[in-house]
This record gives structure tokens, sequence and C-alpha cells, in this order.
């Protein structure tokens, strides 16, 4: 099926009305193609990887593959790569003397600040409005796709001073259609909170998994169980998503290691001191805040 | 049923010849109680919290509840409690003048030189053993055992230079009858593995829950996700557990967090240094063997 776009059509306010592109086939722009299914006018898919593109028309997520340049004629373009891919395709439509059509653009980036700076520079036939879903699973992929990775999960929506009435209604039909919970949260906000529940513990992930390494001694292995499995887990993110996020969310990465060194210390005096009390109160309110959390 | 013994029988080589008593019915206790049912001669339970033994009996994991002075008339015993509650029981049974019969003790602690100290002051009828299932679970106590928690589990076996082949027999008919895999080791070496997967990465989740409720912001767990959820899960585990592995393993766990220290510094500099390749490469062998590790 080929999308005619026809210039006389009113720009659509309605998911259903709209051609929607999604530019990254991965864990969540696969993700997202399965839950919007059948509640967009059309949904076409870009993906550098050829493979991707194949799979997902084949499972029937996509009505078309394109690349970008014929994709980003839509009314609802959404970009779900890693962060840097996301600033090199807004830097290409930046560079566009006039878009085909009033086009909302909506990211999925893993960190706000750069992004929404680069959306401020966008000709203004686009309309543009950072997005993140706070969601992720034990594997990337296409092949790990799923209709309900979103459900309940909160979607962080990041308005530019720009966005327009259009973009933010659609945003929250999409949110709304894939089950999520809309947050709205300034660029800063967001990368600051990211910072400590997201990329933080990747960064912790990624320590342990190197300290253990650094022993070079086969047997440590034997003895690791489902405690060091999951502390370790998030060290196996896909490294292009990874590498971009502590490129572009540095310095609030770098305070959020700052605060969690002094936390790291305090616990460190208090096994040091060997006194029962003080380690069990260096202890006590992170196992009640813990086990409050997330009930298993 | 009261167990009777026979001072004229010999000491029972075989587990089914077994009078057994478990101390402490816990995820350990209870999840051992039910995965030995039926192999031993007998089975008694003894547990400070008398709800645990009721419940415990209740369920027919136990044939028997009795206290600590009445249950250590046994073949064997197994101390499957807190570390410094093993050490207490310990120096109980090492005050005896003359031991009621010839009995195994394994404890199932989760450091050891405290407690091979220990029971190496044992009078000459114990005959003991040290033993440690690499094992766990999101949550503990009675009302989550379960008979399969040690199937495929290292089950590491410390001797002492007191072990009796007697001892080495009934522990690795123990291993072979819950379906884990033995592996020795010396106290040294298992409390320095240790400290590496397992008590590391404790103070690692604890130190990042504490990081994150230092912000005093509701709104940071609303965006709390899964990654987020794995790499802190450990700061739940249970309190009186958690104290005395970090009291009894001290040096070990200090020397761990240096290590630690050390890998967070190089990360560190390789963020604010920014660049592509080098975050990269700081990352990818962890990803490598984190991904190699368990396949999920």
């Amino acid at each position: 099926m080929m999308i005619v776009n026809d210039p006389a059509r009113a720009a659509p306010f309605h998911l259903s009305d709209c051609d929607v592109s999604i530019v990254g086939l991965g864990l969540m722009g696969g993700s997202l193609a399965l839950a919007l299914r059948g509640a967009c006018r059309s949904l076409t898919g870009v993906d550098t990887d050829a493979g991707a593109s194949e799979a997902a028309l084949a499972r029937g997520l996509i009505d078309e593959a394109a690349p970008f340049e014929v994709a980003q004629d839509c009314d609802l373009l959404v970009l779900a790569a890693p962060v840097r891919a996301i600033l090199a395709q807004l830097e290409q439509l930046g560079s566009m003397y006039t878009p085909p059509r009033e086009t909302v653009v909506l990211d999925l980036g893993s960190t706000k600040k750069l992004i929404l700076e680069a959306m401020a520079e966008l000709p203004p036939r686009f309309e543009p409005i950072g997005g993140h879903p706070m969601c992720g699973k034990e594997v990337g992929g296409l092949a790990n796709a799923d209709a309900n990775l979103f459900r309940d999960k909160a979607f962080v929506l990041v308005p530019t001073g720009y966005s327009s009435v259009r973009a933010l209604a659609l945003a929250h039909e999409v949110i709304n259609t894939i089950g999520a919970q809309a947050m709205t949260l300034s660029a800063d906000q967001h990368d600051k909170l990211a910072a400590l529940v997201s990329h933080l513990p990747y960064a912790v992930a990624v320590a342990l998994m190197r300290t253990v390494m650094a022993q070079d001694d086969e047997q440590v292995w034997t003895l690791a169980s489902s405690g060091f499995r999951d502390t370790s887990r998030l060290a196996a993110s896909d490294l292009a998503m990874m590498t971009d996020i502590l490129l572009t969310n540095r310095n609030q990465i770098l305070d959020a290691l700052a605060l969690y060194r002094g936390e790291l210390d305090s616990l460190e005096t208090a096994i040091r001191q060997g006194d029962a009390d003080g380690v069990r109160a260096a202890l006590a309110p992170a196992q009640a805040q813990r086990s409050e959390l997330f009930r298993e």
C-alpha cells in the first residue's frame, strides 16, 4: 500500500486521520508500531537495518517500509532511535526549506536537553514535542517488541516553547492508545530524574561487572546467583543507546555519580566501624523504602 | 511423633538413617526441609519464632518442632540462621561437656571464616563442616520456601581440618538430594568471592536506594522502571541476614568496595572526557560478558 498525501487535506487533529512514520524499529519503535496498529491512517517504518524493516513488514507491524527522506512526509513523525541518531535526524529535518506538510514530530529519546534544543531549530511547519516512555526490557530489538511494553508506565512529555496544541493533543492520544500515563516535565527535570533512576543504575551495573571481571577468576561466576544477575542486568543494555545517553546527559550523570559516591562512603564508614546498630541503621531505611516500592 | 535415640546405634553414614534437625526455618531452612522431605529418618525444626515452627509443622515440612537444646540430639544438625545466630549456636554447642551422640554439624551461613573458626572449637563428638548454598529469592521467609530453590545452584562446602569422612559424605548426600552442585573452597576463598558477587552487589543496591531517597522527590519514583527495580532489588534483603554478613565479612567487603570504587572512577573518567569511542570502550567488555553470562 502506498500512502498518497493530499496537499489540500487539513492537518489532522486525530490519530485515526494521521499518516504515522516511526523511525527506528528496535524495541521501542517496534513496540509502538504494535501498540498503534489499527489506530492510525497508515504506519510507515524506517530503519537503517533493512532486516528490521523487512521483519516489521513481514510481522504486519507497519504498512510500508521507506527511507527517512520519504517517510518524513507524514502527519506524525516518531523518532525512536538512540539519542545521537535522533539529533542527526532533527538536523536533517532542520535543513529542509519547506517540509511537504504540517508534521508533528515526537521523539522517544532517552535524554531530552539536546533533543529539545534541536527541536527549537526546526522550520515552522514542523510541530515538535519531546517524549520518553519510561520502560524497557531485559532484551532489546524488534524481535522482543511487545504491544504491552508501555502499559501503565510513565510516558514523559517535554513540550517546547513551540509545541502546538495539535502536537500536545496527538501526543496525548498516542499515550492513551498505548495505555501509558502522561507526565509533563521540563527537559532539565527529566534529565536529572532519569540520571538518578536510569543512567546511574546503568553505571552502577557496569562498574560491578568490571569489578568482578577484573578478578580474572572463572570460579567467581559459578558463585554468581540471582542477586548478582539482577544487580548487573543493565550492563547488558544496548551499547549504542547507552553510549549516546552517557554522552548527551553527561553533567546530570556526573552529578548523580557524585551523590552516589557520598552514599557509598557513608555505607562504607558504617561497615568499617563494625557496630551492629550503626550498620543496621545505614541499611534499614533503604530496606523499608525498597520493600514498599515494588511489591514482588 | 517423638524420635527416640538408641544410644547403642552406630553413627549413621546415610541420610536415610539420619535424624536431621534444621535450626532456622526461614527461606533457606524451610526450602531445605521441603527438599529433604522423605529422604531422612526424621526431620525436626527449630525456630525462635513459634509461628514459623507451627507453620512448618502445619505444612508437613517437619515431623516435629523442638527447642534448640532438644533438637541438637540428632545425627545431622543443620544451622540455617543469620551468621551471628549460627555463631551463638556454635558457642552453645561448644560449651557442652558431652554431646548426646556423634553429630555432623553443617551450617548454611553466608560468610564462612568466623563460623569455621567456631567449628574448630567444638567438642570431639561433633563433626563439623561449613556450607553455603549460592541461591536466594526476591522474598525471604518460610512462606516463600521452595523445594527447588537449590536445584542446579552451586553449594559451597568448606571442610575444616576436623571434617570427618562421615561429615563430607553426608554433606554430599544432602547436596545430591536437593539437586545442587558441590564446590569445595577454603573459608577465605569463599568469603572473597562471595564479597564480590553477593555482598558488593548488595552494598551497591543500598547506596543506589539511598542516593535516590536523598532527593526527597516523590516524582522520581514515578520514573523508576524495570532497570531501577532490578538494580535496587537486593536493598530489600533481610536486615538481620545482611547486617550479620557485613559485620562478619568486613575486610573482604571493604576490599571489594575499594576495587569497585576504582572501576567507578575509570567509568566516570570516560564519561567526563565525553569521547564516544572512549565511552563505548569502557562499556563494551562488560556488555559482552554480561550478555554471555545470563542468557535471558
